[in-house]
């Protein structure tokens, strides 16, 4: 395993983790003042800047941009729907290119308006899926299908184990380096198959995305904890990965309302320096 | 699949579903003034009367239990708690024998104190299994393994889906009918492999329960839903179960704290078997 201890040369700041403090100007500013090498923006910040100006402000400060999020959530209620969907990801596409992302991260997308039927969102994902995946090999950005933790599969994220990923990447191409995943361990760490489907990802791991499990946890979705105040096994995690040969960086990703994201951003940030140094 | 519209004859009330109004005396009269003929109750319950008591009353009043809640939990920090476990589910076996129970429901358990080490925990859950069929073979109880929710899997219940709990029946004794499972719809709904893991678990299932998942869910505890009432295929979700020959009781288990616990018990009762007619 790689010796985080050392060097931060590896971290890279999901800037949802100050989402409520700072822009993206600032958090890119905020990575350079604290020796963070990469940054992974949302969409919203590239699209306040322009995608344009967005990439020049990234490159001119030399940031690895780990990742885009998000696009994906292809399931909808009807063929309308379902093409704005579509043509939704085909704009984010041209974000991560535009930014130099090393992929754009898809999530599954809920259950649409009216129905049940989660089978049908996971086929719909697909064919999404499909669809969108020729503008993203013309652009050159790999798409991470992302899954989320069960907990969201019917109203925001029907893509929820790694072995789902897996299928669908053997399903429409395995051998297409434009599909890969990220790992989240915010919602892979429960997966009793988590080690084999870790390693069966290998080469199609694009991100690695860390935070922690807080006990209790509070807020389904803006409940996550720092790395090392939680349940979750990091280290376990990250030795699993880099198994694999992942040499990529790792993302620090923590939606946080009642706590990190009242903070002053620059204490968390040296914050996240210090747990990816020691816990991570 | 079976008409439920027609007839109450395969409903159970758990009594988790009216715990806050009624003890289990007031529960068995609250069945047999709704027609409802079956109940689940918790051992907390049971010890209140003494098994003995409890059983002679569930017999008085023609209840089928289709099962006791709850046991297994075997994961402790060191060997005395290890024990501790087992010994407490020699004690939940004979509570179960004492009232007649179609089976003990038990749960994963979840990390021990001081550990993060989920597959540590498993194996835990797996040797502690191992250690108390031999009693529930003398006793006639069979185990229902019942995987929960992947968002308790750190802090309540390692056991997490179906697959695994086939795999352990597998490796443990897969033709002994002392061992089981329970399908819970609040926890397996979401999972990509449910279909098949619900057609392997065929005769080894000895429960089904149902509710309902709310959207948003404000608790991640305390707030389910009644049936119909969220985003949850139950009509889809039974028809896998029934499809494997599965003839038993469907299991009703409501825990909301701030709805179905605040209501008159008779209301919840008669709305529980509204919705079984309809929506189950």
């Amino acid at each position: 395993m790689r010796d985080l201890a050392g060097s931060l040369r590896w971290l890279s700041l999901n800037t949802a983790t100050v989402r409520e403090q700072w822009d993206l100007r600032q958090a890119v500013e905020g990575c350079v003042r604290h020796d963070i090498p990469g940054i992974a923006p949302w969409r919203d910040g590239v699209q306040a800047l322009g995608p344009a100006k967005a990439g020049a402000l990234l490159r001119e400060h030399g940031l690895t941009v780990t990742g885009l999020c998000r696009a994906g959530m292809f399931p909808a209620a009807d063929a309308t729907g379902r093409q704005a969907a579509i043509d939704d990801n085909f704009r984010a596409i041209d974000e991560a290119a535009a930014i130099g992302a090393q992929c754009l991260v898809l999530l599954g997308g809920g259950l649409p308006q009216g129905s049940k039927d989660l089978v049908d969102a996971r086929s719909q994902f697909r064919d999404g899926l499909a669809a969108v995946m020729p503008h993203a090999r013309a652009a050159g950005v790999p798409l991470a299908i992302e899954p989320l933790h069960p907990m969201y599969a019917l109203e925001r994220a029907c893509i929820n184990t790694l072995a789902q990923a897996n299928d669908l990447i053997d399903e429409l191409g395995s051998d297409d380096p434009i599909l890969g995943v990220a790992v989240d361990a915010y919602h892979v760490h429960w997966d009793p198959d988590l080690a084999a489907q870790i390693a069966r990802s290998g080469p199609r791991i694009l991100g690695f995305h860390v935070c922690d499990w807080l006990a209790p946890t509070r807020d389904m979705l803006l409940d996550r904890g720092m790395m090392g105040d939680g349940l979750i096994d990091l280290p376990h995690l990250r030795g699993l990965v880099e198994a694999t040969g992942y040499d990529g960086l790792i993302e620090v990703e923590i939606f946080s309302k009642d706590d990190w994201w009242r903070r002053d951003p620059d204490d968390v940030l040296r914050i996240v320096a210090e747990r990816y140094r020691t816990v991570v």
